[in-house]
């Protein structure tokens, strides 16, 4: 798909941006319009390949920028839609922002970009569309899903308006930053006559290929962060996040999911304070690899059950994994997580954002929250101060946009 | 050096964390490392070998940070010294964080670090140190090379306290915003007793591999930015830079430099609204390659004399890189610039972090920015909004520290 995409594209300036050597599922595509050209075949690269030319289909059954294994950056924008936004205004803003999308994904300039160069390397640029409950009451009053509401209200939270709720979401993501940039830039302008940004949370993981591929990322804390996470691609990770097989909900969201977006403050400079192995103790697991305390490496299985020689439990009753795992498999959900961190004179502002992807996040997302919010030792270092729950629509395919099945509720 | 630094290292936590797969400098060392102890050979890597164990070697004549090829990722941070701390308070603060940089840019965690394993990838980590005039003044006030004060005042400067100024300044680098993030925040813990955060400024470039090496950075107008730039490794260079053959100046800067760190606000918004050709002759260079608009590739020599049919310049009189061009060869400097971007619903706040390296700014950068704030077409859409100038010493061998030959001043 990528490759016929890039067949289409001709003689792109991403060509000459990047100096001929493409990579990726797009170098075959590339290469060919060359070709076909005339123009002289690209000169072998000296190093790896770059990787800015590398794409993500925008269109498909689910949206991209679930699935897909994550990037180095992100950026969640969170829009409000005007009071003069009607059904109407919602669906051309939509079918904006569908194109715009599919095209800065392709490596394209968005139809009125006036710097399309900071477009030509996308670096797996994906743009990932959530609705809030304001936008889904503008178009179809009856159809939001039942769990389409701000999560209850948890006393350990501290939420602050200026990071939750919104009625679109906008989940940029690149293993590039510029392209991440260029892209919020362009669909922001997009939205202008349409809904005012309400949120910008910007986030980043380690670079693409610092580490080993599949290293499971660590969170400023310096844990190992997103070890029990349900596999892309399997039929388990179908079920509780596409929901697959599952019954009810409205017609508009099959092949859509739910997303739970929760900025998380860290409290670095007390973590700080507390010895290594009370920070193991807090959260049940080493530091060093993110073993769990009762295994050997990080994929084990805990074993809650194990005791120390004095007989308290190795794993304690307050540790965080202990917590956060339910005895009911469907309490679980697909995790997705961003660093985050703006320090400056005023002081330290760093933490997580953790999005957290499932069909339903009432059922899935809110039992496993409660449990935490009762009892775990991390809550006295980190806290939610933002909050908000966005319908992940499906995907659409070429011609379509996101969110049309909605307007047919 | 680095093998050497390597092998004292013994069996790191990052040997682990990196998966035994270690890539550029520390390679060789790291292996060495495990074979001592008799340990598993380390797998052979499926794919490109991870970037996040490369060092630059710390110790040595000059900084690194300079003419160290740009990472991806910056972190500035500029501090204000204490009231209370005198010439022995900084001796003891540059000590304490020539070690700790020393440490982490080895991808050791500083000395009270609580989160070793978020150092373990510097992935090219860079602490190159700044001293404002204050600092001086609080060592040995006759000190100060001649031009270690703020720039004179420019008609078309807009700038604001909190983003110009500053004692001691921090430039921290590396490839991976985990690595600049993690090293930012220790090497802050480490002033605390001594000074406190005046300002902190990020950027970006494109991520590393993206493009093809080489590549010339892209500002966030799109333009491509610093094509002319002095080449480290020449005479022309040293000259330049470190002031090698040059006469005069305190004996403690030998082998340091000056940076001049400028916040440039771009209105990203009215530049848009410009139309193409208006944007290539504002800057007298294509955007497509950068290419000068009498040439055809971005490196060809403008040709300032050069008319079109109708008698006008082909670049313009009010054309940036005319004005920027001086007929003084010693009229240059070298350039490492950075985009930022902290656009949010307050409105657009994106630019460039500036950062000019010449050995004296008066004589190098001042003539030049006082022809471009005299006229300058590109002056309708950029404001600088920060500014700072700072002597950066020359690097200390190991066992020393940066700054150290201030003291004997």
């Amino acid at each position: 798909m990528a490759g016929a995409e890039a067949g289409r594209r001709g003689p792109s300036r991403r060509h000459l941006l990047l100096g001929g050597a493409a990579a990726g599922l797009g170098a075959a595509g590339m290469v060919g319009a060359g070709a076909l050209l005339g123009g002289p075949a690209p000169p072998a690269p000296d190093g790896p390949e770059p990787h800015g030319a590398e794409t993500v289909p925008f269109h498909g059954e689910h949206q991209a920028g679930v699935e897909t294994p994550p990037q180095a950056f992100a950026s969640f924008l969170a829009f409000d839609l005007d009071r003069g936004t009607g059904a109407e205004g919602v669906r051309r803003l939509l079918r904006l922002l569908t194109d715009d999308a599919a095209r800065l994904t392709r490596g394209e300039g968005a139809l009125a970009d006036s710097e399309p160069e900071l477009a030509a390397a996308p670096a797996r640029l994906t743009v990932t569309f959530g609705f809030g409950p304001g936008l889904v009451e503008r178009v179809a009053p009856d159809a939001a899903p039942e769990w389409l509401r701000p999560l209850p209200r948890f006393t350990e939270d501290r939420l602050r308006d200026e990071w939750s709720g919104g009625d679109l979401l906008l989940q940029v993501c690149a293993d590039d930053p510029l392209a991440v940039a260029h892209a919020a830039r362009m669909l922001t302008k997009d939205t202008r006559a349409f809904a005012g940004l309400r949120w910008v949370q910007d986030g980043f993981r380690n670079a693409r290929g610092a580490l080993p591929e599949g290293t499971t990322m660590r969170n400023l804390m310096g844990q190992v962060d997103g070890t029990v996470n349900p596999a892309p691609g399997t039929g388990d990770f179908d079920r509780l996040v596409w929901g697959e097989g599952e019954q009810g909900g409205p017609e508009w969201m099959r092949g859509g999911t739910g997303l739970v977006l929760r900025r998380i403050a860290m409290d670095l400079d007390a973590w700080d304070r507390l010895d290594r192995t009370g920070r193991e103790e807090a959260v049940g697991r080493r530091l060093s690899d993110g073993a769990p305390l009762t295994g050997e490496a990080e994929h084990d299985e805990p074993d809650f059950a194990a005791l120390t020689p004095l007989g308290f439990p190795k794993i304690a009753e307050y540790a965080h994994i202990r917590r956060a795992r339910s005895g009911d498999p469907g309490e679980r959900f697909f995790r997705r997580a961003y660093n985050y961190d703006r320090s400056g004179p005023g002081g330290q502002d760093a933490g997580l954002l953790f999005a957290a992807y499932q069909h339903d996040p009432v059922r899935r997302f809110v039992p496993v929250q409660r449990r935490l919010d009762e009892l775990d030792l991390l809550n006295e270092w980190v806290t939610a101060i933002g909050s908000a729950v966005f319908a992940i629509p499906p995907g659409c395919p070429e011609g379509g946009f996101i969110g049309e099945p909605l307007f047919r509720e």
